[in-house]
């Protein structure tokens, strides 16, 4: 198991968190298995999807006007509220395929750190699983 | 493989796996890997979040409001036909890091079971998985 | 690792991935442990929920309901942006428990491909890890 930290640059960020992991990956020299990466963190989020064209800026709005407006509870700091219920919703936790030593992804996908409640330093840990 | 039931109190609920995952860990004495959670349900979730100051109402609340009010087909009981489609959003799998012997969480976070249609009893299916 | 192709037949379609997966299983002489399943694309997604009694559909067009209408910035097809959104929010990973040789699932719960941009040809990873 390894941590590795990220800085969000804003109050809503995405990160490619792909460049990094592939890295890990050949570091390791590991070829084949699973890439499990998980979020040490209630007001971010991990999940996978396209970068560029516009797409996280778009994510990250959807991400906020799909909460809807209730009166939170939550009074420690109402502003961010809906962080904490998106992020899980989207989630925490990403296990993703390893092939000939990188991560099998589409061609328009990448890891995508979902910074909701930034700017802040972010935790991850990953862990390479074998198959069989 | 191991499974272990939960008994759910309420219509809406949160239930926080996380003593009773880290219980497991232990007897096994199951140091470094990955805690796999699965939910053999559909009307419920597993997610991971904080507890407390309210943030478990608010879930439960942004759970039921987030669905749009469609003309739902599912005929067998359609006032719980909303918690289908928020446990297949939420999800019923989750994987979670091990480290040094316990569940390697955020300070604010905690596996949450997210019941939708309870009271009820509910199965939960863990599995440990090496790393390398 | 192993890799498979899954032709979805409409814009919006659900495909149950369980009896392929069962197979793919079951060929391998894999008893107990996890089954990872990985899909490769932006504008679909991986998850558990029921099928039959309208529920698909319910899914389906709840999947494209619960996506707020701002204005996209994805300008390359306005009309898909949505799609992404979804994709990213009900996620394109799935960790599921096998138990004597077959996918440990409760009753009512399938794995399910959901096509949010189809006619497609989706193509799925799948890895099998072995537990303690």
């Amino acid at each position: 198991m390894e941590t590795f930290q990220v800085k969000t640059k804003k109050l809503k960020d995405i990160v490619d968190l792909t460049p990094k992991l592939n890295n890990m990956i050949e570091e390791k020299d590991f070829q084949n298995g699973l890439c499990h990466v998980f979020l040490t963190h209630t007001t971010a989020a991990l999940t996978t999807g396209e970068i560029g064209e516009g797409t996280e800026e778009d994510l990250l709005e959807v991400a906020e006007k799909i909460i809807p407006q209730i009166q939170f509870r939550h009074a420690h700091d109402p502003s961010h509220a809906w962080s904490h219920m998106a992020g899980s919703l989207v989630g925490a936790s990403l296990t993703l395929p390893v092939m000939n030593g990188e991560l099998r992804l589409g061609t328009w996908q990448s890891v995508l750190l979902v910074e909701l409640d930034g700017p802040r330093e972010r935790q991850i840990v990953v862990g390479l699983a074998p198959v069989i």
